[in-house]
């Protein structure tokens, strides 16, 4: 039997002492810059090569600082077959760092169809992940082939709940009838689809992405979910700042962990005579201190906080 | 100037005088059986080699009785790289034999990331299909990107919006304080999405699929959304018949194509005797006249139906 897959988060936590995701979004403008040499756009090969390149040594940098890594899907299925190889490559090798991979990919369909996106990124391929983004629009039918997969693994989901760009208000955010928003909706489905499987941490294999731009809702939503890991974006260029993801933590500073993507990886850009891997390491842990220190600022405001003995112990 | 994705799709329907879209899903198992001998599942190549030879051949059976293909991304995904190499070469050889080819993958991101998705789907890359399936629970953010990159050549995106599945209902089906259901305040931002850019036929290039299960939500929108092309899935296998999907068509028979995907191109597995690629003409032939014979039907109903003299004139 499998570790659950909210335990392996909370260890994963634990051992690095990080709350850090670092998003691996390796858009061809950073990379090149990183490298110092443009690859040719119309190879392919050459591009995913130069990606695989410069995450490979990303990997290395961030590796102290960080619990998981995020693949961000898109960037690579930009260039195709080759970018798929760099893909599983990148995947491959941070699983093989002890890292935990979570591909955020999006995925969403019902059926065989799901079935074969679960089979993709959530069994035993070159490709398989830790974990997989998928999009809750299609209701049970479209997440029960990836809890499925992924259960029998010790693996999870994360279901798009609240994101973080401005214009999730016009779904997201509907009222309903019943006086709930449609989020908050969502975030009881993706209760209900966790309930069944849940770890020795308290936490099921089924979390929610929660962005870090809404942090009264974020906060709300702790409440509410308290079987739920988040998987919080937005921090960082988006605007999202250490203090207003905090409220995303349970009493024992589990339950979240927070991404970054170009602030941590393209770090070097502002200083281009620094190393960009360094730059980058340095970027992960700043931004492991800053989430813990704005931890630890939550923890003095709440004298009785019951997880408090724990997070001494850990941090 | 490209010519606008929504009077491509009119041409191409009245064109092949069909409102069919095969569905080019190739689970491995049926491909196995069409082709007589099943490849090796550890050797990824020779799984799409076997998935390229199978569709190669239904594209050619029924090319005749289609307008549209469209493959489902996960069936080739699931192969790893030599899958996406396959896809590739199936969206190419559809789009030389003029069919318009709609690549399902359902992808949402926003920013840089959705802006990567288009790039890979609906630019000049070799992956790079008519129109792309997209999902909205991301709002405006998540939909811009890829109507920018389709509109400026010519190419569309349907985003969803009442799925065939059973459980479609646990999100897309909630009440919304002011009365409306969530699919319908959803309706109403694709109309919003797509209203700035019509073709000479009157319809936009953000179309949304809206599934054959529900017949009488179908005949709703297509009242609501005027100029909103229908891709309609869940007919044959899932329960939607041409009856079903009539009232998905405008009074010209135009505003929707109609898909099929396992009862098309694995119709050849209830006679193993016979040629899979030509069981698969037939049924997409069947399907071509079952949907002109219940538009047919309908039109008798509405004796003052004012595209009856164009209907006539194509049928």
């Amino acid at each position: 039997m499998s570790e659950h897959f909210a335990d392996r988060m909370a260890s994963a936590v634990r051992r690095s002492g990080s709350r850090v995701c670092v998003g691996l979004d390796p858009a061809l403008e950073g990379v090149a810059r990183a490298l110092g040499a443009a690859p040719d756009v119309s190879d392919p090969e050459a591009v995913a090569e130069a990606i695989w390149r410069f995450n490979e040594r990303i990997l290395e940098a961030v590796q102290p600082y960080c619990a998981v890594v995020k693949p961000q899907s898109a960037f690579y299925e930009v260039w195709g077959a080759p970018g798929i190889e760099a893909l599983g490559r990148t995947i491959r090798r941070a699983r093989e760092m002890a890292l935990l991979c979570i591909l955020d990919a999006k995925r969403n369909d019902i059926a065989s169809t799901a079935d074969a996106y679960a089979q993709a990124y959530l069994a035993d391929g070159p490709l398989a992940a830790d974990a997989l983004t998928v999009n809750p629009y299609l209701g049970s039918d479209g997440i029960r082939p990836f809890v499925e997969h992924a259960r029998s693994r010790g693996r999870g989901i994360f279901a798009l709940l609240r994101t973080s760009n401005p214009s999730s208000n016009e779904i997201q955010n509907v009222r309903l009838s019943d006086g709930a928003l449609l989020y908050e909706h969502v975030g009881d489905l993706v209760a209900a689809w966790g309930a069944d499987s849940l770890g020795a941490c308290g936490y099921s294999d089924v979390g929610a992405v929660v962005g870090a731009t809404f942090p009264a809702e974020l906060a709300a939503l702790r409440e509410r979910l308290r079987q739920t890991w988040f998987l919080i974006p937005g921090y960082g260029r988006q605007g999202g700042t250490a203090a207003d993801v905090a409220g995303g933590f349970d009493e024992e500073g589990l339950g979240a962990i927070v991404n970054s993507s170009s602030g941590i990886i393209f770090a070097g850009a502002k200083e281009p005579e620094k190393n960009f891997a360094e730059a980058a390491g340095n970027a992960a842990r700043e931004m492991r201190d800053a989430l813990e220190t704005a931890l630890e600022a939550r923890q003095r405001r709440c004298r009785h906080w019951p997880g408090a003995a724990w997070y001494r112990s850990t941090s």
